[in-house]
């Protein structure tokens, strides 16, 4: 019912279809598992043996390695192979989404549990989830999704194509106090978050508003689960981070960065374009030089890592050993 | 009202009771703190000065501790003690209900809050929270709860006797992207997430589907709060994940491993049965060897950790002086 | 509509006001970016020049700066100019508040979509946002406010204003089992969460219930985003914590500590009062000694953490080596 001919496929996205341009395809899966009615995909050449191994009915390659697929059976060729399948996936959503959904039966923009303030303002091509908080003069764009139980506080715009997942809160209060002898007074966060076009954030992310300005998400940026996005802070265009990140207050992180799961940026910091942090790495300091950027202690068995950490807590001391020896006369 | 004398907590949990068996017990405290309508329990014994000095009404020991217990008073003797105190705090919490239910009033399957799908299908055993989001093709097993404000994605499944707590989100989209150029093209997520038996998750814990195949949670996982588990991971029977830790896409983690809190685990790697990974740990490549594996920071006064940290980015050099050193004819 | 003279801020909150009294302020502001008709503020004698280059309408300084302030133009002395800024930022939105909601209309205390146990008890001051879940036997302190979806499981407290953000879960079940033979047996968590006066929890931010006794918060504690407490944990007065930090369970935190973001407290520890842990940081030892103390790995370039990642993992070697050499005759 919601198999799609591989002629359909190529009619919808492109690339050359060596083959049976009638066979039907049932799903997508991963070359090693896929069987004659799956089809799959190789991005890198050095999988040719997969390639050459998989029962897969049909699968999407690159130039290189289209003579080694043709040999093989049924292919598609495409000149970004991995793109063409991100776009596979979209195609088998909006297939299997217009299977599922009866005729005539349009699923409501916003879900009648969804609590949108009337100062709010949802575009009409939006859909909101069911046990959504919208809050006054918040700002929800064109084609725009919030999963269920998405909070977007107040003031708070989202652009367009959005995609925004269960949990994500956007808009808390930022963590800002000043120090009143022992105790705290509140700094209120007057700012709001501003989030671009095309931007997808994952399940219980939290992005905080802004002190005194907004908390800045630009387009095409893509947040995966449980991160902190801390007041003030701008992410640049395009910019990806992974799961567990946590990015302090008041950074600024440039566009077309990638930031790995679990890092921590620092508060105030300043990080370049096309910065990579690797997972689990803090950042401490600005970086103004693009690149690949890591610190974290390597992995070892728990009776090797006892004895070197605790070796290093003498690091320093042991470099001035080594200064002595090498002073020492020579014979 | 709620109390429970000896002989009853016997007769429902087993163990040998020494002393008076009509006490009534008020409830169960730690050792330390208990008074003398106080159940507690030691299971080490190490702890046998504590016992000598516990002004509980009863304890709970293992056969080692027996004659130490008898002579200090009332106390159960089981064969576990641990777990035999695991199993009272069960017995506690049920009679407590039952002391707090009107009779004749049952608590509703359903809270009538929650947004259940149509499509979806709940266990009439099962019980759903208030305010919790289950969508289309989702499954609730017999006996499994969910507290309040969970969600269950689409087409995820969830087995018998689980326990989700508040804020958990199952089948959230797992993070992926092709790139086209500067911008990201989402990648579909078609996949679901498949939760076994007798699988507790923490509050905010995510769990995204799969890519293409689904995420899969064993039998008897136990995962603690604030946990990402990243599309494509399957993690193995009654392994046990605390707080705030992070497993990276396609991760497969074995049977029976333990991982301590804000441990990160890179995506596509694979964890042998048995493994025991410290908090706070980075798990960089593939661990084929049960046993417990550490990687972390010693912690040190902040002056000397600066003067360390700053000395291990010349680590490397300082092996190649030693070497030199090593190399220098000798007198 | 919703300015304020620098009379009416200086007649409200005190200081020492030079210059135009009746100047209109419409916002707040960064100094850098503060335009005439906004107020700033500098609080560190080392920002004397952006004081000098600034374009505010007036600006707020301590008595050290107050010589320079004037010859700029308008400026409030007071004592703290932080946290009289601070208290201005409160004074904004409570002027903006009244801005906003129509004379006469209130905001109810308990939103009507919230769903608050028959069992539970609401100071009637206190504020219950959208969504909310309160159970059985929960108590919340007068003027507190529970922003949307917030959830406050059974028998937890919470004092008196105290603001927690969306997505926080209070008493979900700490994290605990008994081994019985390959699988857990569940340990139910018999205590509750107390929370004092004034305390702040960020978005989606877990303090999960005690296993027999209370996890306990003290007055003037602030929470972060994403932060996980686990069972049992004290955390004393007015200390205050980043976010995605993670406390393990049983530990104790004393009052007035700094914990940065991202940093693993390990369980049963006991941390002295007025201890600064630094981002990251691991502390898996007990702190008897007020300070700061760090422990991260540095950033690197990635090349250069290779090597020397490597080479960590034969510290202890080296050591033994430096030990060789020094102990071979000397020329």
């Amino acid at each position: 019912m919601s198999d799609l001919s591989l002629s359909a496929i190529v009619a919808a996205l492109g690339g050359q279809l060596h083959g049976n341009a009638d066979l039907k395809i049932a799903g997508l899966a991963p070359l090693e598992a896929a069987g004659p009615s799956q089809i799959g995909f190789v991005s890198n050449p050095r999988y040719q043996q997969q390639l050459a191994d998989t029962k897969a009915g049909c699968v999407i390659v690159g130039p290189g390695l289209a003579e080694a697929a043709k040999r093989r059976g049924n292919c598609i060729v495409a000149d970004q192979p991995y793109l063409y399948f991100a776009r596979l996936t979209q195609l088998w959503r909006s297939t299997l989404r217009a299977a599922h959904t009866p005729v005539g039966l349009s699923v409501p923009a916003v879900h009648p549990s969804a609590v949108v303030d009337p100062g709010a303002m949802v575009h009409p091509t939006a859909r909101i989830g069911a046990l959504c908080v919208i809050e006054h003069g918040a700002q929800i764009g064109a084609e725009t999704q919030l999963k269920a139980r998405v909070t977007v506080g107040e003031d708070c715009v989202i652009g367009a194509r959005c995609l925004l997942h269960s949990g994500v809160v956007i808009g808390a209060d930022g963590f800002g106090f000043a120090p009143d002898g022992e105790r705290w007074e509140k700094i209120e966060q007057l700012g709001a978050v501003r989030i671009g076009d095309d931007v997808e954030i994952g399940a219980n992310t939290c992005v905080d508003r802004g002190a005194l300005q907004d908390t800045v998400i630009e387009d095409g940026v893509k947040l995966d689960n449980l991160i902190q996005v801390g007041h003030n802070v701008r992410i640049g265009r395009n910019t990806a981070i992974a799961g567990c990140a946590g990015i302090a207050g008041s950074a600024t992180i440039g566009a077309q960065c990638t930031i790995g799961g679990g890092a921590v940026v620092l508060g105030h910091l300043q990080i370049a374009d096309g910065v990579h942090i690797s997972a689990a790495t803090v950042v401490s300091k600005s970086i103004k030089t693009p690149g690949h950027y890591t610190g974290f202690f390597p992995l070892d068995d728990n009776a090797s890592w006892e004895r070197n950490a605790a070796t290093l807590k003498q690091l320093h001391t042991l470099r001035e050993r080594i200064k002595k020896l090498e002073s020492e006369p020579k014979p």
